[in-house]
């Protein structure tokens, strides 16, 4: 059992040079106000040494640890509910990029640096960190690397785990583990880097990592496609690589639900087409020196729609207007909480049952309750958020007590295609139930023994991913 | 203690239905000759249910496994040499390519098909596999994954690992681990994936993996250039960046040792230079419909020219003259065995750090002993071959007493800088003593409370690895 992190522990820290603080609401919610956290006392460690005096004295004196973030997270893994209060870990001191190696397209950045301060300082040195989602300005590389966050371009550069070379970390018993290297090979052992990144905190403090930088594409081309079906976007992703092989940085999924929504509740932003259709693309490719990609969106464009697959579409005519179709995109989830759902899913599916999944999906839920139903995400990925509201004109509330019920639907659905149940969010503490469920029991006893063998005393971040 | 695998236990094996056969030579040797199996059977099921129950057989019965694959890894983890010889577990039944999921770019395929087999589907699926090296025709997938190999094609497309969405695995306790999803993106718990790829078989047996496949370059070019240095050609692979950006498929760095060493060897062999340059790079370029990388190359070719890097070059004329330049590629690691190395060693760099170790390490080892060193490999990954042989004329066997020191200076040297003593190799049983002297000290007693926890009996591959 553990003991709390009270006033006398604080105390403890204080004395040996530790900056620590009461716990300000900030530490203690979460951006969907699901949770609140119980945590007292936040420390703020301004290196890889403190941490590691942190954790040591946390395990001496048997105190739970939540590492914190930019506490961005979407399923309530930064804030602690239950249990003796633990101690808030934030990482937003560590804030130096260390170096940027130019020659070996590499960075060595702290924990606590934003993603967005690090998409600058790649920028400055001419290269990409191509990391990129909605909160990239509060998120922080630290969190962003344990819950191995993906966002917009995953399909072309992978996730947060693709982009990172080395970890620095502090392990549950307050030992450094040193694997900062810059290469991109290293057979010398188990690869601890990929067991801490998407572990949520929950065997160890990511303190620094080193970074892959990549090109900038030379040329950019971005359109909003009306598409026939999801089934037609599959098809049209097919022709895109025929197209462009690696270089299709993004391929989105957009509802009619969700343009809706944003005409609802952000009637200000321009929409691509006068009438939503029912099903569109937004899809960007990044091509080289010399390169034509609105050439090659136009070759896309003409074959999706000899095909059948293609409606309409719009070109970005430049910077702006590309930027308008992201921020449109971008802005759905405001748009999504402003309506209120009743129920928000984070799943991935293979491809090819991404069709199928969204017809009967969304007739089960209709049959146990009137709905609307948003999907829109990151297509290429297989990634979709999958969200369902109650009917126009109605309040969310009157429907939350069916919210688990169509969970339930949802979840069992995608299990039943070989799909996941969080796709890019983690699992925290709003899914720790779904692992239980959902996961093979040969991974869920494996995951326990190595959460036992790292972490005996059970300090790090107590209650997270395995309960 | 554990218990050898004798005549006794193969009788308990075989009266459960498990084909056992006595272990030929073939399963007792590697590649290099230096190590010699002690095992006296071979298990070789037919599917993953008979791979669990023999991991099962051997957990009650305390006894160690051996798996193995094609028999091509290069530092014996597939041969145990001491202690009671182990059971080897082959998964050369287990060849069947399950299925091609052609609109999500993936295959699954079971542990026992052999890295060409899998090329080779996946190009009559229009699809590229681009796992790449000279053994591919022996190399199995369980193998190639178990030591998470590189190869030729490191640099655009990653390592095995990064080519693999999921794996089936048995675990020590015989359990199966279904984690063969074929998803991009699945944040749901601690990858084991990741964990078990790259373990060399002390933590499980892969028995089946689903694999990505990429489009097909619809246009490839390729160029032998010779180079003024080592530093030359980190400016020119700067070069070929801008140019070419992601679409760099390959990027070797051959010394003039390699090339003379081929020509004493493999006198057939046409050279593209008439005269061996000190240092060159054969890079290609893979680029999509439409594009013509060749001119891309004649860019590169101009500015590296201009800038001094480049010396002379040869475009490859057609994919005769292309395969001519790989085949010469592929050939140099026979050659040297030809000539026989005194040390050989398989080492990653960071980039900027490489051309600095060539002179110091070479200026160092010569001061030790009079040598040829020959370096080559995959510079794009910082990943050399560095192997130090004989005075011209002169056999091995006098200096094979200088070989540990010699590889001392290399590792040290690779050490200090940041750099890795096993590239792509792995560790299994002939540098086992090189992971206890050169990995960081967390990260190896991480990994021994991981195989203490996952395999508690010692039974997965003792001996490797972890000593």
């Amino acid at each position: 059992m553990l003991n709390a992190a009270d006033d006398a522990f604080a105390e403890v820290l204080d004395r040996t040079g530790i900056t620590v603080k009461p716990a300000q609401q900030a530490y203690l919610e979460e951006p969907r106000s699901l949770y609140n956290g119980t945590s007292r006392h936040v420390a703020l460690p301004t290196g890889t040494d403190e941490v590691s005096r942190i954790v040591r004295i946390c395990a001496e004196a048997r105190v739970g640890i939540v590492p914190f973030g930019g506490g961005t997270g979407l399923v309530a893994g930064q804030v602690a509910t239950d249990g003796p209060a633990p101690l808030v870990l934030s990482l937003e001191k560590m804030t130096a990029i260390r170096e940027v190696f130019l020659a070996e397209d590499a960075m060595v950045a702290e924990a606590g640096t934003t993603i967005a301060e690090i998409q600058v300082a790649a920028d400055d040195a001419g290269r990409l960190f191509p990391l990129s989602y909605a909160s990239q300005g509060t998120a922080q590389l630290g969190g962003a690397l344990s819950v191995n966050s993906g966002g917009l371009n995953v399909l072309r550069y992978g996730m947060a785990r693709d982009l990172c070379l080395g970890i620095e970390a502090v392990l549950p018993d307050g030992s450094v583990l040193h694997a900062l290297k810059r290469l991109r090979k290293d057979n010398t052992g188990y690869d601890l880097r990929h067991l801490l990144i998407g572990s949520e905190g929950t065997l160890g403090v990511i303190t620094a990592a080193a970074l892959r930088l990549l090109p900038r594409p030379a040329e950019t081309a971005t359109a909003f496609l009306a598409v026939a079906s999801p089934q037609a976007a599959l098809s049209l992703l097919a022709i895109c690589r025929e197209q462009a092989g690696e270089l299709i940085s993004a391929f989105e999924l957009i509802s009619a639900e969700a343009l809706a929504f944003l005409a609802e509740t952000q009637p200000d932003l321009r929409q691509p087409f006068d009438e939503a259709p029912e099903w569109s693309v937004l899809t960007e490719l990044g091509m080289g020196p010399g390169s034509d990609p609105e050439s090659h969106l136009g070759t896309i464009f003409e074959r999706g729609a000899e095909a059948g697959l293609v409606l309409d579409g719009r070109v970005a005519q430049g910077d702006r207007q590309r930027a308008e179709f992201w921020a449109l995109r971008e802005a759905i989830p405001h748009a999504n909480r402003r309506i209120g759902s009743i129920a928000s899913h984070d799943i991935s599916l293979p491809l090819s049952e991404i069709p199928a999944f969204i017809e009967e999906c969304g007739a089960t839920i209709r049959r146990i309750l009137p709905c609307r139903i948003s999907a829109f995400g990151h297509l290429g990925d297989g990634n979709l958020h999958y969200n369902v509201f109650p009917p126009e004109g109605e309040a969310r509330d009157a429907y939350m007590d069916r919210s688990p019920d169509v969970t339930r639907v949802v979840h069992d659905m995608v299990a039943a295609c070989g799909g996941s149940f969080s796709a890019e969010h983690g699992v925290g503490r709003a899914k720790s139930g779904e692992l239980e469920r959902y996961a093979d029991p040969a991974k869920l006893a494996a995951m326990r023994s190595i959460k036992a063998a790292l972490d005996p005393l059970g300090i790090m971040n107590p209650g997270a991913m395995i309960a």
